[in-house]
């Protein structure tokens, strides 16, 4: 695998109108972030490190690849959700745009599902921006989950339904981050922001597993704006395989007849 | 990893009315077709290696695992497309909605962009439906070939406007199939469906990536009807990747300005 | 009311290289398809209207503007249907984003739901292409009933599971098309078909309200490619009918755990 | 007409597991909102006013329809805007989805472009309670506005680029709300807002089209929460409009060409 891009620099041609370093393609090379596809990445990398490559630029360390392709294998597959019913239902009346109620299941990530990645990689980075120097971090956590109690709006990442009292998927990426030294700040303020808003409201709020991409999200240098993202990306390859399976079991017909039969006036 | 997936299976309970195997979850577990999320995907496991799983149930060999991982990296990333410039200017009117810029973005893979990796697998596993014995290959390549001219409908998976006179991304995933023995019949196959297409019309017509990968997906038991599927999924991967290039250098405003300027009646 | 639209030519300009004739703006003045938006439209036609502008480039006759109207009146609102659950599904998760609702329920007007209006459309208009001279209607009708049984295709626009022995909504459009002179060879065809289909099926194929609408459609000069549209507006209304709904008295919520709880392996 | 809807209550029977009053049928009658949708509306009423009861649950007065359908007639066409471009390219991958395409040019109707309906209709709606008292209107509005400037947040629905030193859209709203009685507190704290917010920062500030929406939307008892909608189901409208313009002068091959061929590293 080849770590330096080779580089795409044109001599004494005007810039671009429009800047973009994604891709280029010749009849014989395609290259993608300054990688050639076919003989630096195809068979060399995969698709975690694929996506960790469009997101930062390079090719990630052996220790950041376990952790961010575990960070995506926690969020593909969440069993029966509203995004995976509007997808069945949808591909109910478009069998032939499967790209339909793909995009149809991805347009349920919004604040309610997915929002708290980006809001806990949010509340990580607006603390800890990029290059500041160490801080007081159990000093930041207090203050943190004080002004979400003041202005009554729930800290991102902590709390869940059914994983209590921790979230086994969040044990799961501490112990992945201690062993492969991808653990720093940002995974130290989040875990002291659960702990502070344990000890602040004397509820059980674990650790979510958003909280914990969001916190590994902000230490591998993915911008909180786009963390949502890794929510969409992962669930778009379960979303295609909650269609296969709907294509052999289906179930969105009865779950239409169900429906109708139960409400009315 | 584990192989063997745990059973789910209850006694003495009446079947669900409606059947799905994808996922379940107790406080301290999740399972995901009958493997433990935490223990034995997570940390174990890459993301093509998952969406594998979603796609058979089974997690790949190691040789599977790379011509799976191969596929879906030559599908992330192919520049500026009718789909990344589709999702920036969607991403302009509404960014604090990621899933729609995605979404957008997705929308426009169908027939003419990635239907043929859909249309290649189809014509592969009509001609050799699963469980057939061996055929005649080279007679079945000229009978499909005639076929497609007579209804003057180009044959999927073969030509390119860039990639000429071969692919290299399918030579590429060609060697990978051969170092690794997944190469078999469908993948024959449409090595001689290109050379007879070549042959009847006396044009070049690359083998290119779509058909390689109909092929592949054959191989590895992936119904036609969920190809196009591939494409989807790790096209969201390129498009979070170009709407955080456009956070950061955006084109769509500069895009919108032209086009309104340069239309007219 | 049918106007004169005002003049768009400029002189000496060089033809755009992007041509559109819809909308173009200065600071006191709003042009859409040649007519002054603030005091031709707003104020003097109805949104049926609108859109009738928007498909043919003029503005209907008093006739055409009734059966236009109640065209797209009768596909705003199907009750409780894959389209609706999905919406109200995409809602719970993003409320934040109505747009995305919106689109997922729109996702699913496909082949099976709206894609008869489509299919209607296309045998008629395929049949009598415009400006065709008069023709042997019933000889058309046993023709195109014909062909489709020999492909075992159903015909577009015949049978409903609810609407037997006839669909009270076509029999409405017929009675306006009548009443107001624009029924034309379009229907009297759509008609023709119907009945041959019943004769020679011996089954109950009422005529529905897409063969109805494709039928005026066709009338009105609005190309098949575009009839799905005509549901796609429609349904648009109807989705935000619902999601208001949703808002004072939810139901996706309790779908979704019915079905959670409904489904396993 | 304003016409007492048929009554659907049922005795003696369960009350439904989950609510919805939209729509049932019976083979030879569908209601929609207690109205009988073949005799009551189809042929009776127009676009608009389906709309204006979906929304509201009644027909809509004869000054509320002719304001109501100014303002979706309002919203229908922009011309060349990031949405219809992304409609177009999405169109242009895959052309047998027509919904996928409008769908794609819906996914923009976020914050940027329609998202100050909601914010004046909600900014109004916040200020004016439902059953209310009369307020002192003036200042609220200096209160709204100083509030605004605080908080270094523009006024929804003030200010255009090109609609200067007023929108001729409002004006035409404004003037239609005079004459048929439906100016009220919202459009005169709307009006007021707008004069404050010149006067407070010294610059033109038009009460836009927007804005004006927001204000009669709030007069006719529509939430903030779905004023989104109106954008939303009067774009879908101008988005097949120039889906049919690009199915004949295609442009949107012309676009990628352009922006590939103009961007780089």
């Amino acid at each position: 695998m080849k770590e330096e891009p080779s580089s795409e620099v044109t001599v004494n041609e005007p810039a671009p109108r429009l800047r973009s370093e994604m891709s280029s393609s010749t009849p014989d090379r395609v290259v993608v972030r300054g990688f050639d596809l076919t003989n630096d990445l195809m068979g060399k990398i995969n698709l975690g490190d694929m996506a960790f490559l469009e997101l930062t630029g390079r090719l990630p360390t052996e220790g950041e690849s376990v952790i961010f392709n575990a960070m995506l294998v926690s969020l593909v597959e969440h069993g029966i959700t509203p995004n995976t019913i509007a997808a069945r239902l949808t591909y109910l009346g478009a069998p032939e745009a499967l790209q339909g109620a793909v995009a149809a299941g991805l347009l349920g990530l919004g604040s309610v599902f997915v929002g708290t990645i980006e809001g806990a990689a949010r509340v990580l980075q607006e603390a800890l921006p990029a290059g500041s120097n160490s801080q007081d971090l159990p000093s930041l956590a207090e203050r943190i989950v004080r002004e979400h109690r003041g202005r009554r709006t729930p800290v991102p990442g902590l709390g869940h339904p059914i994983h209590k009292p921790v979230d086994p998927r969040s044990m799961r990426l501490f112990a992945l981050g201690d062993k492969h030294g991808i653990s720093g700040p940002y995974v130290a303020l989040m875990q002291l922001i659960a702990e502070e808003a344990e000890r602040q409201t004397g509820r059980t709020l674990p650790l979510n597993v958003t909280g914990a991409i969001g916190a590994f999200a902000s230490e591998l240098g993915i911008p909180w704006q786009v963390c949502r993202g890794l929510g969409i990306m992962a669930r778009s390859i379960g979303l295609v395989g909650h269609l296969l399976e709907e294509i052999r079991q289906p179930m969105a017909n009865e779950i239409w007849r169900w429906v109708e039969e139960s409400s009315g006036p």
